[in-house]
């Protein structure tokens, strides 16, 4: 069994552990990692996962056959924090009628994770990676959810990290984690693409190993989305995977895990939904150009161009040029997929439906089910269908939107007497 | 099989689902909950519970026969949001040289439930019995994440919540929690202590049906705790549970999972570390008044007395005056146990040595871990015990310790230019 990188474009192929660049040197281009997985039935696959269910630390780590075989020495390389361990959960009552259609809708909460985001599904894989390479320190450019991520990974790594954030565009909560794992944290004096220049230039020109989706083993780990999703519903994969789409690296690995699981035999046929916020939609806006529903990979690629991006409560999703948007467009298109684009307003409305039924979601879940009621609005959803949202961070991790929102609802009691409290209960 | 509620000091008996005061009506002590539990093999349980691992979605109801064996019409009732969903994980590197010692500590991380905090494992059962019960309204004092929880539960079970909570004494976090949760909010101008007070009146000449843990049922939730780390662990318990003690609900049910497990043959002979906050420690004092280590339930009983609360960090433990300090006491004893405090900067160093490691918990955890080091200098635990801190919240709740301890901790770029970050980063 061996691994590999191989380029997206042209097909060179490269040895993973000692890449540094992640640009392909012959056409400049992203890589996919590959791996040989010997052919085994299905049965074997799902006896082989579900005996690991009992005892397991790790969600991701459970498929690790099926995410990175071959990394070296994996007892002592593999950082875990315990990642992948997160509810599958039906759409409240609340959310369903505020979705209405008659669909079955359910929510993997990724922002169950150790920093309380999805990044961690991936972050996993490239720090452990990184340290089986030996790598002395890694730099990422971040919205936020990354660098709280990378930061926590390669703290327990014991390998040091640098975090270059757009200075006043993520939330408080979101520097402090980076802050509190221990890494160095840098502000530019611009929005995200500026920091993801900066990034890509870091790690061309000055030897800084890249912790964004850049590297691609951050994609091998969030096929754990899929693994988890497919395993919980005893190996059924349902009819749509719902994903908002910021950077895209989610997206690319949904599809890359669909793919894997068919080429092994199971029916994995699942659609996706990539969503965005209407301020930073340069997925949405190229895709309807390209076609809408009828386009094709060329096409779409042809229409493709960055944006800029405008201010929207999804803060993690400000991106107007996605470093993954050729995988983006690969796997939306494969999986007969489809791009809707949601307001600020729209996405609010979605994260107030889903607390009331009990999940407290991030505003990029909003845009995700914002996005999933105008698909199901558009006939996209058909029916019936079960369709799984990646809910990427938890709304702890960014309840600006809401402190504003909800200041003042409370209602002050003017003494500590029994008799004020029950008299505003009307008791 | 059948359940029923008896008087933790007289032993009078009523019914658990008509039951509305939650006081003995002999002499006014607090409940049990007591079920009659079939007797079966060890490994018949084992089976059955390692068999729910698959397509699980609760970590509280898979427990169901040993938590709530007798809830009427379950399929209907239940009202779960994937709680127990929960990574086992090990202390990192950092927290374990802060520790010291050559012991084997893990931490059960209940911050990662629904609603980011531990009652949730409680208050799925409560509200559960409640929706069986028909009760239309539950109200509860709160420092915080009772609150969030509660609100929770009731709004995905379609119950009017009230949550009385102490003004400017919990994080605004822990405020939107309640509310976007759909919960009605009222602040008291006093202490938690006042507000418990109201509460109990309230449930006593008011009608109100109580989310407090002077409501037994919640106890019967958080058994999964020892039910999840015994499952983790092979079903083996680890030597010793480290558990922060503010009204006691936790620690109780930790005794009680260790008693019910004993009697259905499994060897669980865990001891309970208690551990309080300088600032609010009656457990500890009235125990170490009583004799400490040897003292008895009865000496501990008569030692007892509520204390004023100062400030801390530790704001969901800033309690004087524990509902459950009597099932503390027993539960302690029983098991060998013991109590330890510990200050704000003890639980400040604990919460930045875990975070390190990858894992931000809340300043309650902080106290536990600071008070497990406590006890490893004195002797209680020793070399090459295993020992599960229960890590009762996210940090994300309790972000305000460390923004100012953070505050102006990262480095500006003045500039977007690569060769400037560059520079900075000494690339």
């Amino acid at each position: 069994m061996t691994t590999w990188l191989e380029c997206i474009n042209c097909g060179f192929q490269t040895d993973l552990v000692t890449e540094r660049k992640f640009r392909c040197p012959k056409c400049g281009d992203l890589f996919d990692v590959k791996h040989d997985i010997p052919k085994k039935s299905t049965s074997y696959w799902m006896r082989l996962f579900d005996a690991r269910l009992r005892s397991e630390d790790s969600g991701v780590w459970r498929f690790r056959e099926w995410i990175m075989p071959n990394l070296p020495v994996p007892e002592k390389n593999i950082v875990s924090l315990g990642e992948g361990i997160v509810p599958i959960v039906p759409a409240g009552f609340h959310l369903k009628k505020w979705l209405g259609g008659s669909i079955e809708p359910w929510l993997i909460l990724e922002g169950k994770s150790p920093t309380s985001s999805f990044k961690d599904f991936g972050m996993t894989v490239l720090v452990s990676v990184a340290k089986a390479a030996g790598v002395k320190a890694i730099v990422c450019a971040s919205t936020g959810d990354t660098s709280a991520s990378l930061a926590a990974y390669a703290g327990a790594a014991r390998i040091q990290c640098a975090v270059i954030i757009p200075e006043g565009k993520i939330t408080p909560e979101q520097i402090l984690q980076a802050q509190i794992f221990g890494a160095k944290v840098i502000t530019l004096p611009g929005p995200f693409d500026d920091c993801m220049t900066v990034l890509q230039e870091l790690v061309a020109d000055y030897q800084a190993y890249p912790g964004n989706s850049l590297n691609p083993t951050r994609i091998e780990g969030h096929q754990a989305t899929v693994f988890l999703v497919a395993q919980f519903f005893k190996w059924t994969l349902p009819d749509c995977f719902v994903v908002p789409i910021g950077n895209g690296s989610n997206c690319s690995s949904i599809g890359k895990a669909l793919h894997l699981m068919k080429s092994l035999g199971f029916k994995a046929e699942s659609r996706i939904l990539g969503c965005q916020s209407e301020a930073a939609n340069p997925m949405f806006l190229s895709w309807q150009k390209a076609g809408g529903i009828n386009t094709t990979r060329e096409k779409w690629e042809a229409a493709f161009s960055p944006t800029k991006v405008g201010d929207t409560i999804a803060t993690a999703m400000r991106i107007g040029n996605p470093v993954s948007y050729k995988k983006v467009i690969r796997e939306i298109t494969e999986s007969r997929g489809a791009m809707v684009e949601a307001s600020d307003d729209e996405a609010r409305e979605a994260v107030l439906a889903c607390a009331q039924g009990g999940h407290f979601v991030c505003p990029q879940t909003g845009i995700a089910l914002a996005g999933l009621k105008r698909a199901i609005n558009q006939g996209f959803i058909e029916n019936g269908e079960r369709v799984v949202v990646v809910s990427t961070a938890d709304g702890l991790k960014f309840t600006h939107p809401f402190h504003s929102y909800f200041e003042g609802k409370f209602t002050r009691a003017s003494n500590c007497q029994t008799e004020t409290v029950a008299n505003i209960l009307g008791l």
